[in-house]
């Protein structure tokens, strides 16, 4: 794993056995527990050097009431929780403070956090956004109140159980001999190409979904397909799984509703995107995301062939 | 893959993109197209030599009224459509009217119907009950109504929309040496164990899950982990994400609540259970289980290097 692959360190035991019996009210009368603390969709740290995402109790109180809260397990022994606070909250963590707001995509672009730290807040993101959206029981539409520590919702009406939610997502570095097809979304960054995505469907295996995806998107057929390596992506609760395909055909039929431009690009100029020195001024993948490192492993991958 | 393993075909081409375009009043109109009909959990086939789960349309009126319907995509050209009636609907469907109500599971271990079907009985069962557990906004409360063909929900009370469901969840074969860990739980058949699996949480990578799950149900560490296959599963929405891990340690401390035993089985003793003449009358998993298959790779590639 590149260091700057981001989420994918998470240090925590996170202690799954053991939520339902551990009293939030025994978390927080421990002096070694930590917090860490989003508002909306923001985290909070510590300012420092360096700056920190695990927050003394007592930060909390900042932060007004809490909307959310639940237990995330052990870091070297020592608990930690899960806040969520009103989007409003932030600025009670301004300038002067000793805390910061902060972006997570920019926190992991920046690496303004160790690692470990940016895997704990996607954990902390994908599971308070869940909350979040998650008050009301889809199965009968009463208020559904948190158990198990914060990894469960409970419906008081009909007695269902909701447990967070991780939605399987494709993403796929395409191969046709020396090129390799990248596209870009209007949303992106100028110039910036990445590789295709897509969720995986109900009843859709990992393989299929790559091979529909790129079909869907690009028009272009897909044979072997292989895993690679996956990412949590808690924009909001994805997990990425990196698969490598190998192209059948290599005619463009793009999808304009999901793509604004979709090429084969030939390893050559592919070296020259990852290192920003295309002659047309695009570039490759963010090096946080899992597509940056697809990318890498084919480059290496066809080195060695070379 | 091997022929048994179910639910892995799904030969439908998905039009997910144009799932917003079909009015289900046309589908409904078009002489081609047939419906996978579902009763509560009950997959209902027209019998036949072969029997299909392919029904022609009318089929539908003997099971009252729809509760959900659904737009599946084509198959060799054709429209298939998807449909959720009630349970006691099974009953217009019994003996002498040409058709029969049978559970999945024994569908697929009986073999009874061909690959593809089972696909596409897999993709229907997981879509219809995620519609009937999600007929309220989790965000709100409100009813909601379905739309895209089916594949979404949608709120008309804050807006939101909301996508069918996939849990993603490992299931790993570990390997020490040349023996393997195989658990059992209460509820499998006498004498059957199986490889130990769990859904992949908030912020968890595939591997980690893998090596989490080992530890808190068999106490077992786990270092290197790969992805072998993966299968679609719908009891009722996962997708089954097939690993081989090796163990670094053997110690076995047994999570009780999960798993009524865990045992390191020698290689020898593996070949006995798959082929089920173990002196002690203890089995592998089924052949339709995705955990049947790992084992047999395992076997394989330790044949190869003996």
């Amino acid at each position: 794993m590149p260091p700057t692959l981001g989420f994918v360190t998470n240090p925590l035991d996170r202690q799954s056995t053991e939520r339902d019996a551990v009293p939030m009210s025994a978390l927080k009368s421990d002096p070694r527990t930590r917090a860490v603390l989003i508002a909306g969709e923001i985290p909070i740290l510590a300012e420092g050097d360096p700056a920190t995402a695990l927050l003394p109790l007592d930060a909390l109180l900042r932060a007004g009431e809490l909307k959310e809260e639940a237990y995330l397990g052990l870091l070297d022994g020592a608990p930690v929780i899960a806040a969520l606070a009103a989007p409003e909250a932030a600025a009670a963590f301004g300038e002067g403070t000793g805390f910061r707001a902060q972006d997570l995509r920019s926190l992991a672009m920046q690496s303004a956090l160790p690692p470990g730290e940016l895997g704990i807040l996607a954990e902390t993101k994908a599971l308070l956004h869940w909350h979040d959206r998650h008050r009301f029981c889809a199965n009968c539409g009463a208020p559904t109140a948190p158990g198990a520590g914060g990894f469960r919702r409970e419906c008081a009406g009909c007695g269902a159980q909701h447990f967070p939610r991780t939605d399987p997502v494709v993403i796929m570095l395409i191969a046709h001999g020396d090129r390799i097809l990248l596209g870009r979304q209007a949303r992106f960054p100028p110039g910036m190409f990445s590789c295709l995505a897509g969720f995986v469907e109900p009843g859709e295996t990992i393989e299929d979904a790559v091979r529909r995806e790129t079909f869907e998107e690009a028009g272009v057929r897909v044979g072997a397909v292989r895993y690679a390596t996956c990412q949590p992506w808690p924009f909001p609760m994805s997990l990425m799984i990196g698969c490598i395909g190998e192209a059948l055909t290599d005619t463009l039929v793009v999808d304009a509703q999901e793509l604004e431009e979709v090429r084969w690009v030939p390893r050559d100029e592919v070296v020259l995107m990852m290192e920003r020195r295309h002659p047309e001024g695009i570039t490759g993948p963010n090096p946080i995301a899992i597509a940056h490192h697809l990318v890498r492993l084919w480059l290496a991958a066809s080195q060695s062939e070379m």
